[in-house]
């Protein structure tokens, strides 16, 4: 009953998304335009991102902190630049305690406009040096068109600020960050990304550069999933943020900003899932495990001894990655059938399921099946093995996500050497198109304009190692124009 | 040069209270008008509340949610009495996305107004009973008189939210999660808390009943530092949150709510602190224990090997309270002397400080300092025996600080028979007055014009086993207007 009212991809993508993340019960639409309501299946994705991520900021020197929610307007202005980037998507407070303010204040759409004041009071000599502070928190962005997890006016993220002395510092922790989120996205979300530079015009509005680490949907359209933008002095500059350093000389800070949001939950929905529903990353997944008991009037006992000896079984089984105990769930709710907790526990995407019938029982062993491939298991139920075993089909699950995945995206990567082709690809089976182009903006706007695909970045030469981009040959022309070639960037169609 | 800068709390507590939050950078003014930044030192006692309570709230089958930010006024309207009440602290967004909105949205004072429709769309049968959802989040409440922490404009808490099948079962969830408060402020922030029933006068706008833990300060001045609410079937039966019982009868669930926010904060440092500033206790401390090197130019080498032994040993004694490693830090920053730095680790509230010096390492010991009570101890500087010996002193703090905290709050807990007698101690040592009370809103008017105190709360008759209330004989008359009384009450003038 489940399965059947899920939209099929190929029939229309969009309601299938929607499907998905409604009947899954990760969000709801809430009663004000273009927020949700993160359910707790869903939230519990974001306490893994939060669970995943933390660590690795602290690791490698960061603290939280909270900044106001509300940033008055003289502030959000004085960067110009970062002003104008915001400003059409603001909600304005205009009104509190019963009384018009004499100046309206912003909703935060990020914050460097309210954390750059708190750093240039902060921050005095070169040994107060680099401040590394990240937070957790709600942001607001006025969207005409959303979609849950993806573009929503409201929603949640970590957004890293760091001042340091140098430039190559500033660089340095950008990549740095950068490379945190790909091992996280990679390694734990099990989705396979780029690295690179953004283009002038679709970096953000203040910086000095902007990389990101960019992905690819099922449905062949690229999603932005993380960005670190080195702000160099700019922000530093117009916040007054200035330290004297070992030479005696008043220096602004070189500062970086990076995030990453509740989008990450949609890019989760939209590369592993499929039309029976979501399919989560066993690392992330709030429930790895379902137990099922085949229910037998007669052999009613002989059900209940063997789920009792599987539940310990896996009790003392741990998740992997590091994790803790192995988050398992068993669904012995005598009101519905195991059919339709087969359908129901398969649409919200727990990795495994394992049956346990009066046959396994006497049978000594237990069914798992895979929600990655429907592969169907005999496992013996042996209490010492079992809980060892199925944790090696959980990170077994988690290796075949991301594989399936990167081949996805590789079948899905394609060279192109004009606007026709790539206009092509883009009205066929979209995906990534890796090109030479010259950097210039007039030809990124023809590009949009005609085949819909935007730069998505510019590749690493060396990868996280070096800021540098991958260069064309010498004499390539660009794609788009027909000049010569500055880079090699990769286009799509994106959310 | 710190401690001279913070003012003594017997010549001004309130500004006492400032210093020692700003110069332990606990928190800053930002530059909007009653907001503040929690910075790093501060938010790590916030993340300290969470990692205490979150664990509890799920251990009891609670799950976290994330609910909108904004709610649209005809929501937060529907509730009479729950808009009335909070109304005048709402404050509004009228624009957003470049355009005059055309209802205006309430940035979240709490969350009923909006949680509410969303449990009337999920909840449909007993069988969706019971449902446990928290958030953590922030909240906006415009406030005339801020102070740091205690009151202000926004906020940081957690808001549980349930819904059940019977009025015994709300009451219930709320008891028992008065009892994971009370629990925790105790055992983990060593605040000894009364906990009992708000006066119908104090209780949350819209509520049957509310609970409360309440602190003493050190200054006589008591905090509500918690607070769960009955909610009744007063939401459910305004939000329409109905259910199909098992007896095909529809019916309103019986809600409950209940909350801590960064006030807790406010109260350590005010329960805990002296005049050298900030005293945390080793269950919430960021850092539990600082090493302070004692250079010396002729045995660098000698005071560098015993700094090297003693952070090895400190790196494998557990924290204590199960929380993992023992948290500390080594300061060998050699552009300040060690004076300097006892007095700046003092005032950050650092429970235990190690002193590492060239005649300790030669006499194999280490001189550690307690911050609670000044105490110098010669530990023997035993690689094996160090950390179990430095966790136990941290145990040995922890209680002190609680037993201390206790005897406070005994010492300057009086009863009282007439409103002069409260009205003396009020203006005298303060601290909670227990007095019989007639119930009456008038009388409570009263005494809080004439005194400064307001009702506490009333205590229970048996804990947090049951809901009873303590009575007084028969006989025994308010202390407050000569009536019969009917409960006995704890006054006190509060934040």
């Amino acid at each position: 009953m489940f399965v059947k009212a899920i939209t099929p991809r190929d029939q229309d993508y969009s309601q299938w998304y929607i499907d998905v993340v409604t009947k899954a019960e990760l969000m709801d639409y809430a009663p004000v335009k273009g927020c949700m309501v993160i359910r707790p299946y869903g939230y519990a994705l974001w306490e893994a991102v939060h669970d995943g991520l933390d660590p690795r900021f602290k690791a490698t020197g960061h603290v939280n902190a909270y900044f106001p929610l509300f940033i008055p307007e003289s502030f959000l202005s004085r960067e110009a630049e970062h002003f104008q980037g915001f400003t059409p998507q603001v909600a304005w407070v205009t009104r509190g305690g019963g009384e018009d303010l004499a100046e309206r204040l912003a909703v935060r759409p990020t914050s460097e406009a309210i954390i750059g004041p708190m750093y240039a009071k902060w921050i005095q000599s070169y040994r107060d040096l680099p401040v590394l502070i990240n937070q957790w928190c709600n942001v607001v962005r006025w969207e005409k068109a959303t979609r849950p997890f993806i573009r929503t006016t409201e929603f949640l993220w970590q957004e890293g600020h760091t001042c340091h002395r140098t430039e190559d510092e500033a660089e340095a922790e950008t990549l740095g960050i950068l490379e945190i989120y790909r091992d996280f996205v990679e390694g734990t979300l099990a989705i396979p990304v780029l690295v690179g530079r953004k283009s002038e015009a679709e970096k953000f509005a203040g910086a000095l550069r902007t990389y990101s680490i960019e992905a690819l949907m099922s449905d062949g359209k690229g999603l932005q999933s993380g960005t670190c933008h080195n702000l160099g002095q700019h922000f530093a500059e117009v916040y007054g943020i200035n330290f004297l350093d070992a030479d005696g000389q008043l220096k602004p800070v070189w500062q970086s900003s990076w995030g990453v949001s509740t989008r990450l939950i949609g890019a989760v929905v939209m590369v592993h899932g499929d039309d029976r529903g979501l399919v989560l990353p066993p690392r992330i997944a709030p429930i790895q495990v379902v137990v099922v008991p085949i229910p037998s009037d007669k052999e009613a006992d002989l059900v209940a001894s063997g789920v009792a000896s599987v539940r310990e079984a896996l009790g003392r089984a741990p998740a992997g990655d590091g994790l803790g105990r192995l988050r398992f769930k068993v669904d012995d709710r005598p009101e519905y059938t195991p059919g339709w907790k087969f359908n129901d526990w398969e649409m919200r995407g727990v990795p495994v399921r394992l049956e346990v019938g009066p046959r396994d029982v006497k049978a000594g062993q237990v069914v798992a099946v895979r929600r990655d491939t429907g592969e169907k298991l005999k496992l013996p139920a042996d209490p010492v093995t079992l809980g060892g075993t199925v944790t090696e089909i959980l990170e077994a699950i988690q290796g075949n996500l991301f594989e399936k995945a990167k081949r996805f995206r590789e079948e899905n990567t394609r060279e192109a050497a004009s606007l026709a082709e790539i206009g092509e690809i883009m009205e066929t089976g979209r995906g990534f198109v890796l090109a030479p182009w010259c950097g210039g903006d007039a030809c990124e706007a023809d590009l949009k304009e005609k085949t819909g695909a935007t730069t998505r970045c510019l590749p690493l030469a060396k990868g996280l190692s070096s800021s540098a981009v991958t260069t064309p040959a010498p004499g390539t022309k660009c794609s788009l124009c027909g000049e010569d070639a500055r880079y090699m960037a990769y286009f799509a169609r994106a959310y």
